[in-house]
């Protein structure tokens, strides 16, 4: 472990489920604020709902059917469809939007802020998200996340898994991408960094999408490390 | 004033002169490293010389007849001209490369960590500056600047004054370009984002070129904040 914490100079980090529980915050967010609106669901199943058309709803920005699109835009066009689902066509422009920034507002697994300020005493830390530029700064305000700087794949006009994804930050950082720490909750996140030479660390978060989760609850693979979380995550990283 | 404070979401900051005080850790940094390394120079004169040759050398870029290229590039061939000026030719390689990185090792005004920390506790504070994103990382990492994110315009592959790198900004931010403001110590750069809706704020930095300064020791416009340094700028902020 000796040569990774001298060979390491930045950690990135998947941020949706790896370092914040969308699920739980987008429950306990919408629950609160239907009973101040008056609109009922089951708001774990909308979040659930929700989070399980993200991939989907990247996957033609990334064959290159459409354009980039950050993703609020592919959040809000995923919300739309949710609404009809869920019979909450009476939510109101001004709510849909502010509904569709509970993306923004996500709080973070419990080790997460004492980890990532261990961790960033010694590496440069930056979410490598998915998320666009203002979602990923909103949610570390929000959140306390203490971020170096903001690696949203926004930067990059692409989003994860693409390769340009994971090179963009080594060159934005100047690094080789043996310097460079994909760190992540997610298996497939892991590989597709190890794939084009980055160093690899993996926490499983078995609750990510409830008790009944199955998918990502060990390593996948011999990952550089495999901790118990970002705390954890700290102490095998010398800091 | 009490508008602003509710308008404003953001506050970006140009770094060089402003925040940090390059002529003098240039100088402080090339003296020790000299005298340790056998070359003896006028490195005030040094880093003036290398500033000099800044602006001249992103017009090639900004005028499109070459592609974007970091500044940490451009700086390394203003670097190669003053070697020979300097008759520093002795210099290897790898002392050329540690060199040219002391752009990476600049230390903040007196003002700037402490003014920088209470502003970033009621809006989005981030650099917005020429200097490219690993370099404006190192710094914030050397003298502990505490950014919420790095808007460096390698992001927007473009350079100030380009009206794109401040609107590149509030469309990453998600922000009307009212809710931005653009805070300097160089009136140049508020003129530029002013034209295109930002806001502005200006304090000077008298002895940024040396003590015979003449250029920007006054606001040359109504700024919406005219202050004395990033301190004062945190308290007509409201924080």
């Amino acid at each position: 472990m000796s040569s990774l914490t001298t060979t390491v100079k930045a950690m990135v980090f998947d941020t949706f489920g790896s370092v914040v529980d969308w699920r739980g915050s987008i429950t306990r967010d919408l629950t609160r604020w239907g009973q101040e609106n008056g609109f009922e669901a089951d708001w774990t199943a909308f979040a659930v709902k929700w989070r399980s058309m993200y991939q989907p709803s990247m996957e033609a920005v990334r064959s290159g059917k459409r354009p980039f699109t950050i993703l609020d835009v592919l959040h809000r066009e995923s919300l739309e469809v949710l609404i009809k689902e869920f019979g909450l066509e009476a939510m109101t422009e001004a709510q849909r939007v502010h509904v569709n920034k509970v993306w923004h507002r996500l709080d973070g697994w419990p080790d997460a802020v004492g980890g990532l300020t261990r961790l960033k005493s010694k590496y440069i830390i930056a979410p490598l998200s998915n998320g666009n530029i203002s979602l990923l700064t909103d949610i570390a305000k929000y959140t306390g996340l203490p971020w170096d700087l903001n690696l949203s794949t926004e930067v990059f006009r692409c989003y994860k898994p693409q390769p340009q994804s994971y090179l963009g930050v080594c060159a934005a950082l100047q690094l080789e991408p043996g310097e460079v720490m994909m760190c992540a909750a997610h298996n497939d996140d892991l590989l597709a960094a190890r794939n084009v030479g980055l160093k690899t660390a993996f926490w499983p978060r078995p609750t990510e999408h409830g008790p009944g989760q199955t998918t990502n609850l060990v390593a996948a693979h011999d990952w550089d490390i495999v901790a118990r979380d970002i705390r954890d995550l700290a102490t095998q990283m010398g800091v």
